[in-house]
């Protein structure tokens, strides 16, 4: 992968390389993914870089020199941004939209899920279904890159995203917003069939391995589960996603 | 991936080589996925070797000698077998197993699946349900590799999986034994819900791109799609199978 802000159209080298570029690109809205800094590097213009990231929820990672060399091999001076291929939107203003539209709002909350296809498969379901949003952590999810946009088989591009800097505090705005947080996890008593989809409500997906967080966890409404025939350990997360979705768009038709 | 007879229980190197431990193996009855015979090879052995694998639906590809050298640098001469991970059973003994056991028949067929994950994913949904059996075709499927076992979460271990030379002479079988087989595909005009799946009966699901081939289709009892919001094109395979089997599995509890 290489680069320049020139290039940064083209998807196969979405980086911008250089310290004036990337602050330029954080102040005119840019969506980027990532802001990658050379361990040890400092200055002014470092430090605004940092205070605009952290702003606007942008991860920022001190990596070591061979990184960045790998990413460009153009003059970087210690810092590369990687350019969103996925316009980012702000959790209020999807919830404004879908509201003032007349629609419940039927979101999703990806917690920890990594593997960039779940995420892209899941996208998909969730725009099948009806879903109006995904929402991400700036951290600890798979990144919605170029794999993941092609096994949503461009879904992603189709459905609001909101990548929020705690998913705490999200589900916070969703409560103020009246909409309701459901958790799927294996450890529940109620069973999907016995959920009542049709409220405005937003669907907290686990990790592949670990599930929801327990904090997350504590902080929802209701917690069901999807029941199984036999003693086998569980669905994919990709397809438990699709049939809860697809059990709340037949609830809601 | 390199190997010997001597390490054939090496998941990583399962190859055997050389033509007659490849004639010894197919004699054996020993589960083998593929032979692979190089360009212009000849001889009795590879004449007998070509007859086993007939008997028994193990495809036989020819290949370039690179090919070959590629799996293993031993002398091969010029005839490699890939030694399958899964055990393939007698579609006619799962039936008479699942009928005798006294449950009624849920299974499986892909028609050309390749993607080794959505194999593996759509193995693991199928236990969960409570599906006997995966029906696959010897050509045309992904490989049930290591890829394919860790998709499915060692579901690909617990599921009986019928590798069959002839997708329409299995349907023949399946009616022949009281099975209904039931295709989903996007053209149809039924929906989900309104399908009943507490008799006897296999699903096909078909290739990602193409769907389920017009000749297996036209065999089939009953076709049916899954509802969708919106006009968003499908559900990933993978997704769709799980969905159609929690359907079933919640119709037949």
């Amino acid at each position: 992968m290489e680069g320049s802000p020139e290039k940064k159209e083209n998807k196969k080298s979405s980086v911008i390389i250089g310290r004036q570029p990337v602050l330029e690109a954080l102040g005119s809205g840019r969506a980027i993914d990532k802001i990658l800094l050379q361990a040890n590097t400092s200055g002014d213009i470092i430090q605004k870089i940092r205070q605009l990231a952290k702003q606007d929820n942008i991860p920022v990672q001190v990596v070591p020199a061979e990184k960045l060399s790998s990413i460009s091999r153009g003059n970087h001076q210690g810092c590369i941004a990687l350019v969103a291929l996925i316009r980012y939107m702000d959790l209020q203003q999807v919830i404004d939209h879908v509201v003032s539209a007349g629609t419940a709002p039927l979101f999703v909350m990806l917690d920890g899920v990594t593997d960039v296809r779940n995420i892209g498969g899941i996208a998909r379901s969730a725009v099948c279904c009806g879903a109006q949003a995904i929402i991400i952590p700036d951290k600890g999810v798979g990144a919605l890159n170029e794999e993941a946009i092609k096994a949503s088989a461009g879904a992603l591009e189709k459905i609001q995203v909101c990548r929020v800097g705690s998913l705490l505090k999200a589900i916070d705005d969703l409560h103020h917003n009246g909409i309701k947080v459901l958790v799927s996890e294996m450890k529940a008593d109620k069973l999907l069939p016995g959920v009542n989809f049709r409220d405005p409500l937003c669907i907290v997906m686990g990790s592949e391995q670990k599930g929801v967080q327990p904090y997350i966890s504590k902080a929802a409404d209701e917690h069901f589960t999807i029941p199984m025939s036999g003693d086998f350990n569980s669905f994919n997360v990709s397809v438990a996603a699709g049939i809860i979705l697809y059990e709340a768009m037949m609830q809601r038709r």
